[in-house]
């Protein structure tokens, strides 16, 4: 069965995996786009936004991984967009243009429901309106046997930890203090729900944390 | 004026620096002694303990650090002993034995009043019942200039960080994932404090991330 894993999540020193007032200006909340220099300064990502050089070392290393061997994303919905409530009209695409980078299925969970997506690329935006659990079994069908990335954001990655269904999660701490946003840890019992850190390892922009799920 | 400074302050990668059920048989927590085993690695801590050998690379240049230029030290009632309330007698006389490892005046923060203990090396703890600036002004008058180094725990680095009194703070976060214990971030807006990132950078047995506070 395919594992269900997070890839190249990024967090703050102090914890924080977004910062305060996402907006559509501010995806990523005020501040937050420093949580991801890292993967943007790294070769793999600059090639996937058509741009030149980049950093080939550990960060790279990771920014590949997050990409290799994934047939299916589940996302949360204020990964896709700023939309909140119902859909007013079917004109938001996602943040990502025409072609986004994922180019296989994404589940995206709401409470809304709304007709699949079919983008250019090979990427799909399929919308769950009936929780984790069916978001997980669909991306798990669609992606045969190779892994389920879960992108985030930080509620969507907080409900799959709690429901212990994440089987590995690489974190990337960015030298940055958030100080407010969305708190990744904040009132999870990790090490309760089995959570154990198999690895921490510098990288040239940030350090990255593997924790692995036992038992 | 002498700064406050936090040093070699290990944490988990989720952000605990104490385990839950802090007691005389656990006193960093259950699970807590796995937090510092990057400092009993180092040379400088091993010497310190009449041990020898020990690593000589980045980690043990953060223990070195972590004891230069320290002229008095502040710490909470919980790091000088497992004994709560009024003290029943003068038996405790810390975790560290005759000779402790401080070697300058100790400021201990406590409700309840008590005599000064004058221990080998050079040690002496003072007990202090009126606040944190009160203990911060006398330990920077013992210090005569160097660094008062802020020991712990983890309720009284919160109780300086808010009332923005740590010039810098080292923290160290060792591989381990603790689950429950004191948070250290938790509800913290470091940011807003007034704190950034200087350094994040990897150690052998943890990574070493220095805040310091601007403006």
């Amino acid at each position: 069965m395919s594992r269900i894993t997070v890839r190249a999540f990024s967090v703050s020193v102090d914890g924080f995996g977004a910062g305060p007032g996402q907006n559509r200006e501010n995806p990523l909340g005020v501040g937050g786009m420093a949580l991801h220099e890292w993967m943007f300064s790294t070769r793999t990502v600059r090639r996937m936004m058509g741009q030149e050089g980049g950093t080939t070392g550990i960060d790279d290393g990771f920014a590949v991984r997050g990409f290799e061997n994934v047939g299916a994303w589940v996302i949360g919905r204020n990964m896709f967009g700023p939309v909140r409530g119902p859909w007013p009209d079917e004109s938001w695409r996602g943040w990502w243009g025409e072609n986004p980078p994922f180019q296989v299925p994404v589940f995206v969970l709401t409470h809304h429901a709304r007709r699949a997506i079919e983008m250019e690329g090979g990427t799909t935006f399929y919308f769950v309106t009936e929780g984790i659990e069916a978001a997980a079994s669909r991306a798990r069908e669609a992606a045969q046997g190779k892994e389920v990335r879960l992108g985030g954001g930080v509620a969507t990655i907080r409900q799959f930890l709690q429901a212990r269904m994440i089987e590995e999660m690489h974190v990337a701490v960015s030298p940055v203090v958030m100080g407010s946003g969305e708190a990744l840890y904040a009132g999870l019992n990790l090490a309760g729900l089995g959570y154990r850190c198999r690895e921490q390892v510098a990288g040239e922009k940030a350090v990255h944390v593997l924790f692995g799920r036992e038992g």
